[in-house]
């Protein structure tokens, strides 16, 4: 990721590229890079065959993250332990770098370096996308921001925005590491409902950790949700109901990679790890 | 394009699909889908084959102006005699709505429905995609901003400002139409000759509505440049240099069109339009 975002020909304006940087180098779990890359093992591609692809969907993730912070968004200070990038920078040049690292991620993905084959290449670009804009993550942010005035929300509901503004970038990994692999249709739909629960489980691990975690761990200020009022996972199921739906999805994501036996235990470890993830 | 945005399906968050509909239908010149069309039929491919590829371009241009005109950036008021993006909704929806417009620009174009040949469409959204990143039109917006503040820059500096902000997106306009069509590199390169010439003048004409323009008439705040202190071709040259420029460069652009004979004479009237248009 560093070598893409490396500018070495030195014509991209420095402050825009120290931005980008800073977002996507920054730290954060890479779980959606990670998710990609263990997919594509499942059909023996090795990770360096799909590293341009997992850090285009990384990029995805950091300028949702860029914008998601911004203060005329959810205003948020803090971003994993360090400040945000439009107080480490500025305004405009955050919402600028967000556009920038979402325009690199279809710039990466369409290149030839990313796959042989144009027609894989259009289509991780075509699914991308889908899954990040209007009917995928940025639908679900809209619909976040409005859910955030209200606690009105049903649990339908809150999964609904869920499946849109943080599963659908989760599927889209697990269907681009599938992709980039030529897996067989019947794998891709197993593999479907491993990442379906699997985003479910780290929305509700979310609002858990945002109504019992520890800013310092977390690596964000927590507890916002209960102070805006804001319909959660958390306030509609109580903390142990949330607790119990997350075992529930833990169980089920780790059900549906059972078609692929031994081999899939790196990604049963993950849902074991979202279940019970601290930060 | 209203097609394109209709979401039939009515999944997307109503508010976000009114904001990308007013700022992508309200209005504009249709400047860089119109050098497409022309562009491509310059090889006898008809406007019907290649309207998807030019909605996508116009999504990006209005994405762009829809976050340049963000308080952060510009803080403008007025876009196309309409109270901005921002004003008619709120700032968040405003960077949300751009976001979701560039995103489907991608989505757009590589759908199969915009050209069969998957490697088309991978060049198309690759070109695209360097065209108005970090190293294009992001770029441009980022050094403008910089240079907002300084009456210090030079013709140098203000000429690449524009060859990034306002030209690459123009350049690539002419050459997806010649992607489109599958036309000869000499071809291409006649064309790339012309677009860099209209590009430049684009942006004299630009400083020059700003320096003499009615903002009536032109449908956004004029004035800007001079109050702000703002280096530009009309700061540098001054008004009659400027204006030599400008005729300079529509010639320059109009002479490039010669190996395409009479049937580049929509595109040589668009040279004339630029260099003599009021709003």
């Amino acid at each position: 990721m560093a070598e893409i975002l490396a500018d070495r020909a030195g014509v991209v304006p420095p402050r825009l590229a120290d931005t980008m940087r800073y977002s996507a180098l920054g730290g954060g779990k890479r779980f959606r890079p990670f998710l990609l890359i263990e997919s594509a093992r499942l059909f023996d591609l090795e990770a360096d065959r799909v590293l341009n692809a997992a850090c285009a969907l990384e990029f995805v993730h950091c300028y949702s993250l860029m914008h998601d912070d911004l203060p005329a968004m959810d205003n948020d200070d803090l971003r994993h332990g360090q400040p945000t990038a439009h107080l480490a920078y500025d305004e405009a040049t955050a919402i600028l770098a967000g556009d920038a690292l979402l325009t690199l991620a279809f710039e990466t993905l369409s290149h030839p370096a990313t796959h042989p084959d144009a027609a894989v290449r259009a289509e991780l670009v075509l699914d991308l996308a889908q899954s990040a804009g209007w009917r995928g993550m940025a639908g679900g942010q809209m619909l976040d921001l409005a859910a955030e005035t209200t606690s009105q929300a049903s649990l339908t509901e809150i999964a609904r925005i869920q499946s849109l503004k943080t599963g659908a970038l989760i599927d889209y990994a697990c269907r681009a590491g599938a992709t980039l692999a030529a897996a067989p249709e019947a794998d891709k739909s197993a593999l479907e409902s491993y990442t379906r629960a699997l985003g479910l489980a780290f929305q509700v691990a979310d609002d858990l950790l945002d109504a019992e975690g520890d800013a310092a761990v977390v690596g964000k200020a927590t507890g916002k949700d209960a102070t805006a009022g804001k319909a959660t996972f958390v306030s509609l199921l109580g903390l142990e109901g949330a607790r119990a739906k997350l075992r529930e999805l833990e169980a089920t994501a780790v059900t549906a990679l059972a078609p692929f036996g031994e081999s899939a235990r790196t990604l049963a470890a993950a849902a074991n790890f979202v279940a019970n993830r601290r930060h």
